[in-house]
């Protein structure tokens, strides 16, 4: 068979030949909307790779962009690939020291940023030596200050790069910072190798499923995880692509869902209750919507239900990491549950699912011994793969590969007998109580699909008798009134035992996030539990 | 990122872990079943890795299967590659010639068959003297033969093999020969990792997309071409399979769609064509049913139209070969044309679509130039890809590769602006009349959409004046005459040229077909232009 490299020319070359009319869809702001075509995409890319060359930047050298979803970023997603540099997504919502940790330790030699940006990227320059440009989108020149280059011009100098390039599958490919909820945030570098097959991953029936007749929105930001590696599977797949205005409005998604035929839309959960609350609210439709893509966090059984039953819109989950590129497990609904009740369809999505082609999983104790696939015992959950981390940049972190072969995810989590996998916490986030260990995931979800709670947080508070024990922080929905009884009742008649019983619930106005949108429990513990 | 190779312990993993319930149905003939699930597939294919090993074959050695579709042959696509040997498939319509030609041309150290095939094996076994085992499948003892071994006895008698066997993806993983229409059939060696990519083809939203959610039923046959991949798309993704009765029959396959839930079916267009004119015979519905697969040539307007607008299934034609594992290019409908008119649609899913990711296709002429993508200039379809054959196995077909870094197909096409490939025809089927190529792919395709009309071949006689006219067989519907002038006058009012009609119809009973449920042009020419 030939002998040709996975590389990023494979995922882009069929967007030029095969798909130059579909179009690609950028809500800038609740006014304006920028919309061009897979055809105009190519050839910007084209020039953009040329531009990049005429820089004179290494030939691995290393872009960095720290941008919302766009056009513009989504050119930079190939052209930075294609051109054999690597793309170093940055998390525009990490602090700025952060920031500037990760743009020294990437050793990145040029900055593209969004006009809003600039100011920060003015900071970031006096502190990264090592940034030789630093490129800003946008059509308004004079919004550019003199010490930056303009990304339109450095187009519109440029004639778009013919052919394309030869570049081994193992050569590197992006870079992302985790994102740093313990220590440093450490770096991931991907090859092109894994990233097309991840890609493939994002185009599999088992995930999300991308294809020609689909329109997907990424809602999850491009400098995380290079949002799910949708920008990749859609290119690759020709896709439809709509990208919702970069701070999130749930009535600019739902109108831009029945506007362009959105047919999947991709976000952690807090997007999907707070779309679902609006829904409610306004009484709108989702009518070309099919699949909802969640991952990052446990979604509430409550709201998958609700989709599924006012909206026929069937829910995804997917779990996996930075480290993981990040598809590592979906829970894509098995055949012989086509046709069950909406309460086992529910169930089954609910948990963490079944690894995607190509990982493996397996469950350890910390002896690193296997752990029965029983559906209680618990273990440390390792995973394998050719997307899969072997080692983070620099050396850091050795700790989760000392099991030879696997990386250690972090997350606990049970397997059933039929092979599913059920995530019970973040191993830092494990309540233990009298010897024994309390989810506060579980506790969570379980609170979420209270009538009266929109969110809720679980976190361990230091107990003198059982070490620790749990407390929930809860969000009110509007004019709701919530008691500690309340919640305790509520969870015992869901069968939770009750020694895991919130001893204490703490009304919160709301929860309070990491950079990627995650629940921040850090800044939970700090707040009620600072002994901790 | 984790250095794993893509071999088929990857395929076969997650269906022990995480499928164990999914059911796999064999029909073994009109009264009897065979069904087991996932659990038992991956335990009978580790007793038949351990078979192997003892049988003393050699690391790489070549193992043929000469079978029909059944889960005793699904086991053979696992265990012989899990186990480091190679799978060679051999079509059992073969002459017997052809067959003896192909098992030594392979250097085969066994052969597996079916149980009617042990007279055909006993025969073979003389006339390859390399072949040290026959292994028969079934329950039946008395129905072996001394000389042979009985494949439930071996399973019997081996442990299951523990672990897996690191295999290195670009070891050999199994053998096809091509139907050899022209001369000598030609061997096709696939590596571990081109049926890998393969298989994440058959599992892509582009591709037939095989999941969890699905129940495939393959009528392609697996001793062509892999049965398309299916099988291992479907191991990989965990759908539930079923397999209908060697001997084609309508009927079966209409109960067991219904029966089963089958979600997606695969075969050529005669097999739907045959289906389509049952359920018009007996008003019975199709009812999960979603999409059929087609392949191996053109499928008529009218059916893709009847299946649409009557039964709602949609149908998905792909385009491939042998050399291409099979699939290259594929019809997956753009989003844009999802609300489009059933013509257009239609229109759509009736050319050989775009190449899937992966795969790269141009037009060339005969100086090796490439073809304007203009939709009207013809050119020879070349294609490249991780699962293109780059050589035929003892160099055979030099021609074939001319093009550095391209395979030939051998099939004539034209590129529309899109991007949508449209076949002509093949290269050897082409009619040249004064001068200019006429189509006898479309000539069929439109043909069998006449009222009239069940099955027709177009085939090139010789004509002194012209060089080539085309003659039109023709097999009318039960009951009906067609005529000469009637052909002439319908295929003159869908917008053919005058000098594109046949002038000549012949009657026929049936189209003749090839080892693979083809047309056979060969036979036909043979009997209606013997001087040709």
């Amino acid at each position: 068979m030939m002998n040709v490299d996975l590389n990023s020319w494979l995922l882009f070359r069929n967007a030029e030949q095969s798909y130059g009319a579909v179009e690609i869809v950028t809500q800038r702001d609740a006014q304006s909307q920028h919309r061009y075509t897979y055809g105009d995409f190519a050839n910007r890319v084209r020039k953009l790779i040329t531009a990049l060359d005429d820089l004179g930047l290494s030939e691995h050298g290393h872009v960095a962009t720290m941008a919302w979803n766009s056009f513009e970023h989504l050119e930079c997603y190939f052209a930075i690939p294609c051109s054999s540099r690597v793309l170093h997504t940055v998390n525009a919502r990490l602090s700025f020291e952060d920031i500037v940790y990760i743009l020294n330790d990437a050793d990145d030699e040029a900055l593209i940023v969004p006009a809003d940006l600039t100011e920060t990227a003015e900071r970031l320059k006096v502190r990264c030596p090592k940034l030789r440009h630093i490129i800003v989108f946008g059509d308004d020149a004079s919004a550019i200050p003199a010490s930056m280059l303009s990304y339109e011009a450095l187009l519109n100098g440029a004639e778009p790069f013919s052919g394309d390039r030869n570049i081994s599958e193992n050569a590197p490919f992006g870079i992302c910072y985790t994102s740093g909820t313990t220590g440093r945030p450490k770096g991931v570098l991907a090859t092109h190798r894994s990233t097309y097959l991840h890609t493939l991953t994002v185009c599999a029936g088992n995930g999300p499923a991308l294809s020609a007749s689909e329109c997907i929105m990424p809602i999850v930001p491009m400098f995380h995880v290079y949002a799910w590696g949708l920008p990749f599977g859609a290119i690759a797949a020709g896709s439809k692509i709509v990208f919702p205005t970069p701070s999130f409005d749930p009535r600019i998604v739902i109108h831009l869902i029945n506007q362009e035929g959105v047919t999947k839309a991709a976000g952690v959960p807090t997007i999907w209750i707070a779309v679902l609350d609006e829904l409610h609210r306004s009484s709108e439709r989702l009518d070309g919507l099919k699949e909802l893509l969640c991952g990052g966090s446990q979604p509430p059984y409550a709201m998958i239900r609700s989709y599924l039953e006012e909206y026929d819109v069937r829910l995804l989950q997917a779990w996996g990491m930075t480290e993981t590129s990040p598809i590592a497990t979906t829970t894509r609904l098995p055949h012989a549950l086509l046709n069950a009740t909406v309460e086992s369809q529910v169930d089954y999505v609910a948990k963490a699912g079944v690894p995607v082609t190509g990982i493996a999983a397996t469950l350890l104790d910390d002896d690193h011994q296997a752990v029965p696939h029983d559906g209680s015992s618990m273990g440390d959950i390792y995973v394998r793969g050719p997307w899969v981390l072997d080692s983070y940049m620099g050396g850091h972190g050795k700790e989760s590969f000392e099991v030879e072969g696997w990386f250690r995810t972090g997350d606990v989590g049970v397997m059933h007998p039929s092979g599913v996998i059920e995530l019970v916490d973040r191993t830092k986030d494990l309540i233990k109580s009298g010897g024994e260990w309390i989810s506060s995931v579980a506790l969570e979800g379980a609170l979420m699909g209270h009538p009266k709670i929109l969110e809720a947080a679980v976190i361990a508070v230091p107990d003198t008798r059982w070490q620790e024990r749990p407390l929930a922080t809860v969000v009110p929905k509007p004019d709701e009134v919530i008691t500690l009884e309340e919640v305790q009742t509520y969870l015992l008649d869901l069968g939770f035992p009750k020694w895991q019983l919130p001893d204490r619930v703490e009304i919160i106005d709301e929860v309070p996030r990491t950079s990627v949108g995650k629940f921040d429990k850090k800044a939970l513990r700090a707040r009620f539990s600072p002994e901790a």
